[in-house]
């Protein structure tokens, strides 16, 4: 049997777990061409927000009654394909169940010597991707910049924030809690990281980029944005990764209307806002993957992990990570075998 | 004696013919290195509302009693620099006065064969290399790709239409008036345009680009942008070249606040807004100006001045720009006798 967590109702604001629902269904015979995993890991992200809902976006939303959608890392039970043997690892779509069917298409096979198959969900998979792709295409690092990173301690900040040091930057983080801001600096190298909670974020920011901001990876939006705003350098590039701060909103704050001064900087400060996820850079993944293995591996590129426990953990996972109650890149262990 | 145009006072708002005085100066003694030139023409050009005033910009503002911004083109009267002789035609940024010194490095020389000394204000200057560039650098149209141009009859955006039209673009273009839109699509070639002050602009908007728009040449913000907007495509690129709708606008609008909606289609629809200015792309100048006059010279890039009679019609000229009231590339006669 397997059993799935699937989209119950469409969240109005912030989901509830009363919208999602968790069902046994018999696994299906495989076809030509596909695999039977059983999921080890499945990651919990922020996007997972917007498939809930059905307004436009770049995926398809979800349907009622389908399985929450979600990246998963098992092993393969049975293969219908020469690309996979049983006992593989491999890294997909498989969704919130314990089972996944796979095309080999969709599968990533990890070596069989990968440090740790959950690492394949967070720095060495599509996070990391992510981080790595964004500000290599985007953010442009150039040595004696100034960066600041949104959500400086999860999945994505921590790695563009700790790449953007390599490239010789000064780093400031945004996180939401003291304890996030210590493990950015003292953890992971950021020069400095600000509590984006704190009532004079503002000045605060200002203190800290003495040179103005140079590229600022957006993750979040809303207060951390308009601290950031008014200090962005002419030429400033801002890679648009997800807007966390939105993704629970049911209403447009109230006005003025800010739109044309954020044209206007635009224009005069000659910005560069541009959004991507990370499948736009498919060509960028082996050299992303293999540069972020390398430095894991060195030891000069550090990961924090969430771990919640159980297929049935990751409804109020993701109501957490949505309001910033993680702390790291959150994964839930599926086969508790694996701790 | 040199008869000029300064600033008397920031304007508020739309500027008014008080903002502006006219006074004469003795023409100063030539320095080693400069030239003094006669200048027969002015451009009149929106950036200049942004010099008038004392906020933020990509350029120092006008102080109070500094006479106008502004580019010409004139006769070398006299000259300290052995790269200008007496009788060389020069562009250069003479502001709005008779008369104007420069060094040798603020004048470009124009050939004796140039075609015509008030193109290079225009379609051979300043205006066309900014269409030029910040079409190939930013909105990098590609064939098949829909393009839309606001300020479609003005001296960047007539420009910029041609060029796209000659990359193999549909081309629709925007501007305020039936009589300016006929000219786009008759004399320019535009695929169609639209008068953005219909009051079914969405919707006619919406027929003319049954594929989406792939590139938005921004010069206009404001109820065009607003047009324009739900029907950008995946990965469409806006070069944000101006936003004179803004220019005299002394409140933003009325909320709520829209800039999650432009942040969201930022992120989902993966879309680069970029801001420029010509002197960005200094390196393309001259590779820009011979595009440009070689379409000139075929007779494949249409151009259309209108021309006001004498300094003191600048103000009005100016006045009358930022409200659209123009119809081409606005340049002012400062010597009758070029007629």
């Amino acid at each position: 049997m397997n059993r799935q967590i699937v989209l119950k109702s469409r969240p109005i604001g912030a989901p509830q777990p009363s919208d999602f629902d968790l069902q046994e269904r018999p696994l299906p015979d495989l076809k030509d061409g596909e695999l039977l995993v059983e999921n080890h890991w499945l990651s919990l992200d922020p996007y997972m927000r917007g498939r809930m809902s059905d307004a436009p976006s770049y995926a398809a939303p979800l349907q009622i009654g389908e399985v929450m959608e979600g990246e998963t890392v098992g092993k393969v039970l049975a293969s219908q394909t020469p690309r996979f043997a049983p006992g593989d690892w491999v890294v997909g779509r498989g969704r919130w169940q314990t089972h996944a069917v796979l095309s080999a298409e969709q599968g990533r096979k990890l070596r069989p010597d990968f440090p740790k198959p959950s690492l394949a969900l967070g720095l060495l998979g599509m996070p990391g991707v992510t981080a790595y792709t964004g500000l290599k295409h985007i953010g442009q690092p150039q040595p004696g910049e100034t960066v600041v990173v949104a959500a400086a301690s999860g999945a994505v900040g921590a790695v563009v924030g700790q790449l953007a040091k390599q490239s010789g930057c000064r780093v400031i983080g945004l996180a939401g809690t003291e304890d996030k801001c210590r493990y950015v600096t003292e953890s992971l190298g950021f020069d400095a990281c600000l509590n984006h909670r704190a009532s004079d974020l503002v000045p605060q920011l200002k203190d800290a980029c003495p040179q103005g901001i140079d590229v600022y990876f957006e993750n979040v939006g809303g207060r951390v944005f308009d601290a950031v705003f008014p200090l962005l350098n002419d030429f400033a590039r801002i890679p648009v990764c997800g807007l966390i701060s939105f993704y629970n909103a049911t209403a447009l704050p109230t006005g003025p209307d800010r739109t044309p001064l954020l044209m206007r900087a635009i224009l005069t400060k000659r910005l560069t806002f541009r959004g991507f996820i990370v499948t736009d850079f498919l060509a960028d993944w082996p050299e992303a993957l293999q540069a972020l293995e390398q430095a894991f591996t060195a030891g000069t590129l550090q990961y924090r992990e969430q771990v919640l426990s159980g297929l049935e953990a990751a409804p109020q996972g993701l109501i957490d990570l949505l309001e910033g109650k993680n702390f790291g890149k959150v994964v839930v262990q599926l086969k508790p075998e694996d701790a």
